[in-house]
């Protein structure tokens, strides 16, 4: 059974539409505490402008403030040339660069089109290549099927678009489902087209739960041979232009449902519940998980009196 | 595309389960509202002992209020002889019979093991098929991917009480995952023995979504051959034994699944989700539905201002 890698996101993704700014040192707390969980990579921070993101302005001493973990890759999120500076300046074992599928969502989130996006990837990769040999280069195609503006995206569009980021010599690709609009049949046809015309490109599948189909879309990549998923723990995140009743997909619940099924995530679930039940307090409200909750599948109940 | 049969369960098991008491005319209303959104069937009450079930105590006046729908199948949950003479005399077009898979459930649910419900059977449903010719029976297996109290069922012992329910000439069989404990691996593996063995019997996917695994075990259920699925509006429902974030998978959220992947349920989802619109003042808080606060995937939003 192939094993499934987690990329934890909710330190990023997670806090970053939070209404409450989370102090640098709990930040840096719960990186620390999810280093221990066995999850294979945490995207820590973003560097993008303190304008335009305030809860994240921490992102250097953030970085700096970490404890890191060998067997973890510490991901930021790098918008732009002066990210990626910023982002080098904190080794930072990967850039996870951000463009959209769709232009509508690309010029709202971005100000660029995906067209305009790679353009700039170009410069951007060949000084990260030079100046520092060994990170990673991700990038993350938002509204990889579907967007709240515009509607479909075709998949047509998805696959030009990877093609020209393969080109770009990036070493992943992450198709999100930024607002929860995918459906299993939908994303299992596209990652099987982009896992055949892409094999070097390792592909990431970044979920929303926004209606409810967080884990049936991570099934059906798995069962397309996807085997890296961001998740955020708790649930958390979400977007600002399609709000709903909820975010990303729930780390504990994805791993739960790996687990179950007998797939290896590496994630040592008990622990990565643990940090979960911490989150109520970091951010000011529950979260959406459920197996933070419910418990796993072996939680026992007793007997209620006079059953015999 | 097979197309997939939806059963609402909200009226037995959801509302069976709230802390307040819908009057009768709102549970008839509910009811009628349903009936004209195209599901196949509606488990309408339960001719359980008022003293259990104090808020469907009122069964009898539910079936005689309601107007019936010609393509509509009307339910009632029956737990005994005397529960089959009251749906017999309420003329409700299928009798569905509950006993568990588990001992333990079964005997702090029903005060029965499943071979003790398997021989209460044998009389009832005799007496059913001389009283009344054309009434559907159907039994749905409680805890049939795993026990809150005992833990693991084992496939074989569902495959034989399901062997034996086969023998009693029943028409159909739910197997219910009464608090979400099934994964999809283990659910698609049952579902198929339980469709390549028993092919004369209609096999029905209860599930629950308490651990977020709803709508994933729906997915591996269809994949398995299942087409027939209870849902509950809303996401109503739960298991007092097992208590958690959610209860059974939500109708429309699996409706909606459904109608994205291009599979054909027959219920007009707008409908639908119009009538889970009313559902927090009948019960007086809000639902685990999440396609009812985020819309469909084909919700579009406004671009921001200034973006051009």
């Amino acid at each position: 059974m192939r094993r499934v890698d987690i990329n934890e996101v909710a330190p990023r993704d997670g806090l970053q539409i939070e209404s409450r700014f989370v102090p640098t040192a709990d930040k840096i707390a719960l990186i620390d505490a999810l280093s221990a969980t066995g999850v294979a990579a945490i995207e820590a921070t973003s560097f993008t402008s303190p304008k335009a993101i305030p809860h994240l302005a921490d992102a250097t001493e953030v970085m700096a403030g970490i404890h890191r973990h060998g067997g973890v890759r510490y991901v930021a999120l790098v918008p732009n040339q002066r990210g990626a500076e910023r982002a080098l300046a904190s080794h930072a074992d990967e850039h996870n660069l951000v463009l959209s599928a769709s232009d509508s969502h690309g010029l709202a989130n971005l100000r660029m089109t995906p067209w305009q996006s790679l353009e700039r990837f170009e410069a951007l990769i060949k000084r990260v290549r030079e100046r520092a040999f060994g990170v990673r280069i991700n990038a993350s195609l938002s509204t990889a099927f579907g967007c709240p503006f515009e509607g479909p995206v075709t998949a047509a569009k998805v696959l030009e678009i990877v093609a020209r980021l393969d080109a770009l010599n990036v070493d992943g690709v992450s198709l999100c489902d930024t607002t929860g609009m995918a459906n299993p049949r939908q994303l299992g046809a596209l990652c099987e087209q982009v896992l055949t015309h892409h094999p070097r490109l390792e592909l990431t599948l970044h979920l929303h739960n926004t209606r409810g189909m967080g884990l049936a879309n991570a099934l059906a990549g798995w069962q397309a041979g996807v085997t890296r998923f961001d998740a955020a723990l708790g649930g958390l995140g979400g977007c600002p232009f399609a709000p709903g009743a909820s975010g990303n997909v729930c780390s504990e619940d994805l791993v739960h449902m790996f687990e179950q099924m007998g797939i290896n995530t590496g994630v040592d679930l008990d622990a990565l519940i643990r940090v979960s039940e911490t989150l109520p307090a970091l951010v000011g409200h529950d979260t959406p998980g459920q197996v933070v909750r419910a418990g796993r599948a072996e939680r026992r109940y007793p007997l209620p009196a006079g059953v015999t």
